[in-house]
């Protein structure tokens, strides 16, 4: 917070104030508009000035080859990188033939926003033009969430202070040039001109480009429709070339007169369909959007976030920017993921290329966590997509000699894209990450069909991957060797804890979920000693302990390891994998990421609560952040085991990552781990929630900082309220039969219409553990010596 | 044995008796001749066929660039490829207008050889032309010993039946196309046309070419003269063009009339001198051979290779197939080693362009050890390269946040050319390699000049290197984390018992070093201090030990991995990296090479005889042989623990490497280290020569189907030889003072002229161990149920 930001604080949306050019490439992303299907970056409606131009179609992708500087068997030999596609938020004005550009002439007045119970970026520019005539620009924008392939935008221009001569150009542009890449690995691979061009038509205010990805095969159809409202005798005249399809409108305003136009914009794309199929479907998108018309789209959109708001608000007192930050976080998880259907929901959404587009776990063990209990039918369509690339995941473990499914860690479509094996196919975890997701939508939902006919495969095939992948020892313990867990600083170790834990709990629900449809398990071949034989790995499972210091080391060794010198570490090394070679990294105590911490989040049951405090107090001395999914995690575990206020501090560092462009890559995209992991924090950290057994639980426990937090949950057709403060915390069932649950480890049952109130036990407060040098999160609230750098453990 | 080789079995050279174009690939490593400075490839005089040109200049390579899919700090961003640089071998032959080319017309006879005591390639030919005529062709090549710059061709025609009308033509090619590489990753990147052409001059029989390389900036100049001999009325000619010099010579030949050609070659290259100077000192070379002659070449080459033979063969008796074979290995070891001069030694020496012409530790670990008894200079050469790489070494270690000078894993001029750090930047254990090399150079030699001038920086940087690597645990042992030790088939485990133990002795020479020369450690700032450090962490090294097994681990956690289904392996899934993943590989008990034996061999002084014992038999069921860089030391080892016969298996396994192929990549060049171990196997294993205290110790024993051993060494400025049969040595002073040593544990002193013959104790035989299903290696003798299949360990 010690840097100025562009964003108002406001409850309920955002508002940029200003146009700072350089701030172009990280508001591009703030503000981008998505419905899980179609992501528009912010790119001001003139196409320039841009920080990077971006549209992007959920599962469009073009191939690239992943080379090697020394071959080995079984590296991916091509990976998969997200493309822009045909950019149809182009709208290019003419003033008296001057181009309405910002970096000329003077701009008076800029100011753009979302509110997001309405989902529809406004604009408003005031400008004067190098020749000195003052025009109005607004302009409105929106990705529909009820009409998956459309987006529509409202253009008004209107001349202040005289008669103006306007040229409005709409226009689809293919192939547009993109800025050079630069050297992070984590930005995406710039493919140049990716689309080839297959067709184009013109008629009326109407167009669509028809292209096709060269290498992956896929084509893509990009069309427009236009509505004119202005004067009499404007011009109007539309074109279309290969990459470029242009309506074009012009006419003389008076002073006070208004040109309106509302664009219409379809998207389609396809492996399959035959170019007249996928032309005619955009085509026909775009009559039905204009069927509805803006005001219904608009209107639509309204109601379709009233009912989200409604399930799933989180509401946070006592401190605004953290209530705005969690509605910016929840309004990003939802357009990540309302309408992916049966596709990847990406690491960073359809927001920004970054990670090369890629899918990785953060969708299933931070995303999807977030969505189960509020919007589960795209949790289940995300699974879905997930199931329907099991034939994929199969051909990898087979080629790399596993029986089961071995999922991609990070793909598109679903084939491996990763192009280091020791942090990519090594991190195994990405197994059960996806199968305990199964397990807890299934367990939230009760939806069964899905189980039997998704889940259980995957629950299936996980489950013998694992049992493959690990061993029984002389001792009869079940290992699991040479696996690369959550946090990235550590790569090939044995016994990573929270691997073991995890593949347990998926071996478990496999042999669960087979137990209740034994019907399509034996179609799955699964006979009863193989649903044994993963109850008996699960059992066996080997969990390291060091006696020693007390402390669960995240694998086996790692407590052994030297300590990073964090002291002599300079802050301009963070994140670290930027200026230190792996080797060192890995073969230090130093973590990226919550890795056992997170392991004690998920899998609760499987510690103490003496080991979780003895645990937190270790790896929070060690957790140097450097990657954005782990302040969130860290929030939860600090709230558990009492460190309240650095648990806020957690969370508001989740929370701001992109608003407060954290990790200086918020240009690339927004972190959809930490945004969704802001939900978890906030839920799972200061309203306690855990559902490892068979009843919800709660621990609700509030920071100073925080005066109330109040969210709703839907579980198994109940919809449940939890409303709390610092004294006690209210239980309402809004809908539903009765339902069990605990409240601070004590029984409890909700009936409808009697909410429960109930006291929050006293905490007794231990001193909050420090964190390596320079890597103190900052200060939510004013907490005398709640951070003290502490000494280094061990 | 089971597969037919092409080569007669001799005790003194090797001759090919047809020509199969099949096998040229092979046989042109085989037949490569090379000083150290230049290599040739063995191909035929005419150019074609051919398997692979090749003509090679140690340290003249190429950059290219190294890609990564994924990047990542301190990745070496560009390689180093040997090139085949202007060709100087051609002769061609035109036989009444019909080109000489063994695929057409008819051979009736073709036949080559090496006299291992000349260093001649002799080829004879018998060629019927397509239209009926046939010649007789005879050459003769060599690479000098004596003059490095020069080889030499000379060149003899002959009809049979008849008068033709011949055409020789003498050329001097640059930037052949060469066949495309295959993928196997330890082939060579075919770098095409790496050579720009600078300069081209011709005067009489003499012309010379002058280029550059593009990137590297290395030029190179080869030149050639001719002396002819033949009818009168021959018409000659010599031309020149940026990449061909070509002399021509056209007579027509009586029946039984000959033309005899004499071709002197000569190359030299630099990285700094000019073109004038470097096309001078080319065309000095050649003037001083031609001043020499073809006899006196020959004469000067049999005069080196008497006095190398004098002090260095070894001789088997029993096995001529293995005579041959180390004397085979001893030639080329020597043709890699004579001359290389403050070059590396490449692991293919100049034979071939496998590895890219990279020098590993092979060197150090394989080839110096053979050469320091025999040949001191050369190696006090080879590690005065290393000196002079150690600003680019202290500029790597800088790089990865090191201290001292951290060596490349693999390089040509000195950068780290390795691409996949795993098993490269991270195989650490080279520094200790090079500096136990210089060690023991001085403890053979007593070339403490070289100690002070060149191998006290070498000791000082690498303890350096050693002391931050590692780290004092808790308990205050020292430990070295997340290293790759010789074993490739596990990668970055901590407390590797190679690289530790190693460590250790390079940090105890390093401090011994200090102590000999403390005015010139002064001027390496090392202080009583540092020193002090370096003993205190090689005291306190900690070697990992698993007391429920009774083994050493090769590294913490080894004994509890997965052991590999080598039931389950098929025979051609081996080597195992071209099927399998590394992620699998690496965490499974399977040894490609030596590691934890190879510790036991270089340091058995830490081992107790029980514990080598044991160690052996456990590693021997683990170890399947997939790099050539182990039968030796497996051989070593075996005879060490009583397993006589089976380290004559691998004696054999080693020695017959490239004459018999075994590992299918002979074409590729020959394998330096396994050809050098061969005579390790020999004088170590059989000879049970150690060098790690004050005295020499030998355990003299012989397999069973050997009759006698005889060797020499050269020590501290005696010459020892040492003869032996099954029951008794003879230890002879041939030079020198007296000397103590060992004899089978028994201390003795050797005085000139009074030969000692002792007895050599019975040996308790134990059965030897098995190996993995599949893994045993061809039996040398006929020994009933020495080698079952046995069980698995642990």
């Amino acid at each position: 917070m010690s840097t100025p930001h562009p964003y108002t604080v406001e409850p309920w949306g955002i508002t940029e104030q200003t146009l700072d050019p350089d701030h172009l490439p990280q508001s591009e992303s703030v503000f981008a508009l998505s419905n899980g299907h179609i992501g528009l970056r912010a790119n001001l409606d003139e196409g320039e000035p841009h920080g990077l131009p971006g549209t992007y179609l959920n599962g469009v992708f073009e191939l690239r080859p992943l080379p090697y500087a020394e071959a080995g068997y079984g590296y991916p030999e091509s990976g998969q990188s997200v493309i822009n596609v045909t950019n149809g938020k182009i709208i290019r004005l003419l003033v008296d033939d001057e181009p309405f550009d910002l970096r000329y002439g003077q701009t008076q007045d800029h100011e753009r926003s979302i509110d997001f119970r309405e989902g529809v970026l406004h604009r408003r520019a005031l400008w004067t033009s190098p020749a000195g005539r003052t025009v109005r620009v607004t302009s409105r924008r929106l990705v529909s969430l009820t009409q998956r392939s459309i987006a529509a935008i409202e253009y008004e221009i209107e001349p202040i202070d005289g008669p103006a001569r306007i040229v409005l150009q709409s226009e689809l542009v293919t192939n547009e040039e993109l800025p050079l890449p630069n050297a992070d690995p984590r930005a995406a691979a710039v493919l140049e001109a990716p689309l080839r061009a297959e067709e184009h038509t013109h008629n009326g205010g109407k167009a669509i480009l028809v292209h096709r990805t060269e290498h992956s095969g896929l084509r893509v159809a990009a069309g427009m429709d236009h509505e004119i409202d202005g004067p009499e005798g404007m011009y109007m005249e539309t074109e279309s070339a290969p990459d470029l399809a242009r309506f074009s409108v012009t006419t003389v305003l008076d002073r006070g007169a208004k040109l309106r136009i509302v664009k219409y914009i379809a998207y389609g794309w396809s492996s399959t369909r035959s170019l007249p199929a996928l032309r005619d479907q955009v085509a026909a998108a775009l009559t039905a959007a204009r069927y509805t018309g803006w005001a219904g789209l608009v209107a639509e959109q309204r109601g379709y976030l009233k009912e989200f708001w409604d399930n799933s608000d989180i509401e946070v007192e006592g401190d605004v920017e953290l209530q705005q930050a969690v509605r910016f976080a929840m309004f990003h998880v939802l357009q990540a993921g309302a309408r992916a259907e049966e596709r990847a929901i990406p690491a960073k959404g359809l927001t920004g290329p970054g990670y090369d587009g890629h899918c990785f776990w953060d969708t299933e063990v931070f995303v999807l966590p977030v969505l189960t209990y509020g919007l589960p039918h795209a949790v289940a369509q995300a699974l879905r997509w997930r199931h329907s690339t099991l034939p994929l995941a199969r051909e990898r473990a087979a080629q790399l000699g596993l029986r089961g499914a071995l999922f991609p860690w990070r793909t598109i479509r679903g084939e491996e894209c990763s192009g280091y094996w020791p942090a990519g196919t090594a991190a195994f975890h990405i197994g059960a990450d996806i199968a305990v997701a199964v397990a807890r939508y299934v367990r939230a939902t009760g939806d069964r069909d899905f189980e039997r006919d998704f889940g259980l495969e995957i629950l299936v095939e996980t489950a013998r991957m694992w049992r493959s992948l690990g061993h029984h020892d002389a001792a009869g313990l079940f290992r699991i060797n040479g696996v690369t867990g959550p946090d990235e600083y550590s790569a090939l170790a044995d016994n990573n804890v929270y691997t073991n834990l995890m593949a347990q709990s998926n071996l478990l629900a496999a042999a669960d979920a087979v137990g209740r449809h034994p019907h399509e398990a034996r179609a799955l071949e699964v006979n009863t000693e193989e649903a044994a034989s993963w109850r008996d790995a699960a059992s066996a499972m080997y969990i390291p302990y060091d006696e020693d210091l007390g402390v669960h080391p995240q694998a086996d060794g790692f407590t052994k390891h030297r300590i990073w010198d964090f002291e002599n570490t300079p802050p301009d090394h963070y994140p670290l994998m930027l200026h230190y070679p792996y080797f060192d990294i890995y073969r230090k105590q130093v973590v990226k990421q919550a890795d056992l911490v997170l392991a004690m989040q998920v899998r609760g049951d499987a510690f103490t609560d003496e080991q979780k405090r003895r645990n937190f107090d270790y790896y929070e001395a060690l957790t140097v952040r450097d990657s954005s999914l782990s302040a969130c995690t860290q929030a939860v575990m600090a709230a558990e085991v009492g460190h309240l206020e650095l648990a806020l501090d957690y969370t508001a560092e989740a929370a701001l990552m992109d608003l407060h462009d954290l990790a200086k890559n918020t240009k690339d995209g927004l972190h959809m781990a930490s945004l969704a992991g802001t939900c978890v924090a906030l839920v799972a950290g200061f309203g306690g929630l855990r559902d490892h057994g068979e009843r919800m639980s709660f621990k609700p426990r509030l920071p100073v900082g925080l005066t109330a937090l109040r969210f709703s949950l839907s579980v198994r057709g109940a919809r449940l309220r939890v409303e709390t403060t610092h004294e006690r915390t209210t239980y309402t069932l809004r809908e539903g039969a009765e339902i069990p649950f605990l409240h601070h480890g004590e029984e409890h049952t909700l009936v409808p219409g009697k909410p429960l109130t109930l006291d929050i036990p006293e905490l007794t407060r231990d001193t909050p553990p420090g964190q390596p040098a320079g890597r103190v999160p900052v200060r939510r609230q004013g907490v005398p010596d709640a951070h003290p750098t502490g000494p280094s453990p061990g």
